[in-house]
């Protein structure tokens, strides 16, 4: 199975280390030996080896261009038209309001007749339908468990585990950096020392506006809601509120009334259509979905098992990588590989 | 697909109607059509009928006699072998220190060259691996998800969406009678005044010790570190012990530090040994296992993918009924029906 990698930045170098270990002997008890034949980055130059590429020099190099076995690789387009090989994993860093440049690697990535994994939300929050429809038309997978919740099932749990189910709506809090500046309110820290504190540890970016305005949690939100409720929305689309206004006054008179506020993603069903709504709420303290600043909590409302949660602990880049994986397992159990 | 049922309470009822429903769609959009070749019940008769049972007029019936087309049935053990059916549904009320009389049920079925499907925690509890091993032997399949947490994916979420990953250890909140013994104890309800609500509502059995003593958190445990970790335990096993002499003066002590008393389940490894301990605990308040009364809550503590929780909300019968279902689409999609 050859794989081919856009992106090689925090998740992409994470996933090569643990390929090199656990996960490349995971893939050989299912009977399948990975290499890796192209890496494309944007700003670390791009390799092309169809024998496959040496890992550790990859890790290792500045630039990966002197690993390049190939003609010299423009964009990377031409590195998705070119590369040798079976499957293509999308790590690209993301823009969540328009899923760029996620959606253009997994389209052009389908046309050339890859299968496609990404960890990027981008791709099945803005234009899941437009993609799952050009993989049927290709025979083709287009896998995206790492959109949400990072290698947490979300997808394959309702798709291999609750057969016949119908998801009729889901509430969840799936942005901690917000649950951390709004945690740390509570407790008299202010927003700004809160979120400085998390941009010093690297769990917030740089530019914080992706997780306080919302639109990181409103690409989750369209993600699930797309995947699980056959929804065609996009982050644009999320009626959408941030916690920019939210006051420290706000949190504790919350708390005096037993309500914790976090930043909630909801999704239901409205006739035809089916809406995401994006806000601050106010919870009661035995919500689960305000138990902990510091999990993931997605609640399912289903027809046939009522509601159904999902839980993510601390999670870092080791989670991210796992989606992956279990993608590509799912890939080799779909029999991708007798084609 | 022949189906034999042994019990006809709450949940074999349930899964008798819903078959006639959604269950039956369901699985005729698998391709399979299933039908109820004989029913056997403790005090209510039995009756077997090759070309299929009229499920409406068992549900109707006082005494399934009348109904039975086959020379007169004795004990449930003669049903199993007689009965012409390709899977065994296993759902009679259950003594969990010992798993009987499920285990006989289960064994005397796949010994005869049944599938076997349980909603019954004790198989799994008392004598995994012997079940598994005997499957294994007559190549045919032992499913059991409705042991913990009903229909909530527990064992097919490990083994059909975490491919790879190990289960290093659990904690859980697994018994929801208890919980709301400890919550009503909270808000100033007596421990014996609770305990009649819910056996006045039918959701605390007549006899409360299974709950109370800790019995039914220990076999969920054992049907978990025998299913997930490989663990050869028993209820008999298990450190444990119950909420009996939790007073209401604990409670508010607990509550005044910040901390909710539930009764907990954990699992971990000690070498090659995986101990199952019960206890009453009092854990923070932020704590997604002590958040709501109503939702069971399981923990996973994993090598690659660390810390995934699964949560159940508000449960009954249907959650229950449904986990046969899940287990019945798990059969027909591992290739059972063509053999």
């Amino acid at each position: 199975m050859r794989l081919a990698l856009v992106g090689f930045g925090n998740v992409g170098r994470r996933f090569a280390e643990l390929l090199r270990g656990p996960y490349g002997r995971i893939l050989r008890r299912a009977g399948v030996e990975a290499r890796v034949t192209g890496i494309a980055t944007a700003r670390h130059g791009s390799a092309i080896d169809a024998r496959g590429l040496s890992l550790s020099r990859c890790l290792r190099a500045k630039s990966l261009h002197p690993l390049n076995r190939e003609r010299p690789i423009g964009s990377t387009l031409d590195f998705i038209r070119r590369v040798p090989a079976d499957v293509l994993l999308e790590l690209t860093t993301l823009d969540p309001k328009r899923g760029l440049p996620a959606v253009r690697h997994a389209r052009a990535a389908l046309e050339r007749g890859l299968d496609v994994i990404t960890a990027n939300k981008g791709p099945a929050a803005c234009e899941l339908r437009p993609l799952l429809a050009l993989a049927g038309r290709k025979r083709r997978r287009f896998l995206f468990e790492g959109a949400v919740m990072d290698g947490t099932p979300v997808f394959n749990l309702v798709a291999r585990c609750l057969p016949g189910v119908r998801v009729l709506g889901f509430r969840g809090m799936l942005n901690t950096t917000t649950a951390r500046i709004l945690s740390g309110m509570e407790n008299g820290t202010s927003f700004e020392d809160s979120l400085a504190e998390m941009q010093d540890e690297g769990i917030a970016e740089a530019d914080p506006r992706n997780d306080v305005d919302g639109w990181d949690a409103a690409a989750k939100g369209c993600a699930i809601a797309n995947a699980l409720m056959k929804a065609e929305t996009r982050p644009t689309l999320v009626d959408r509120v941030g916690i920019s206004e939210v006051t420290a006054d706000d949190v504790r008179t919350a708390l005096r009334m037993r309500t914790r506020i976090r930043l909630i993603v909801r999704g239901e069903r409205d006739g035809r259509k089916v809406s995401v709504r994006v806000a601050p709420e106010a919870l009661p303290l035995d919500d689960p979905l305000v138990a902990s600043e510091q999990d993931g909590v997605l609640i399912l409302e289903t027809d046939l098992m009522g509601e159904i949660g999902i839980l993510e602990g601390p999670s870092g880049v080791d989670q991210t990588a796992y989606a992956i994986l279990s993608d590509l397992m799912a890939l080799i159990e779909s029999g991708a590989l007798l084609r």
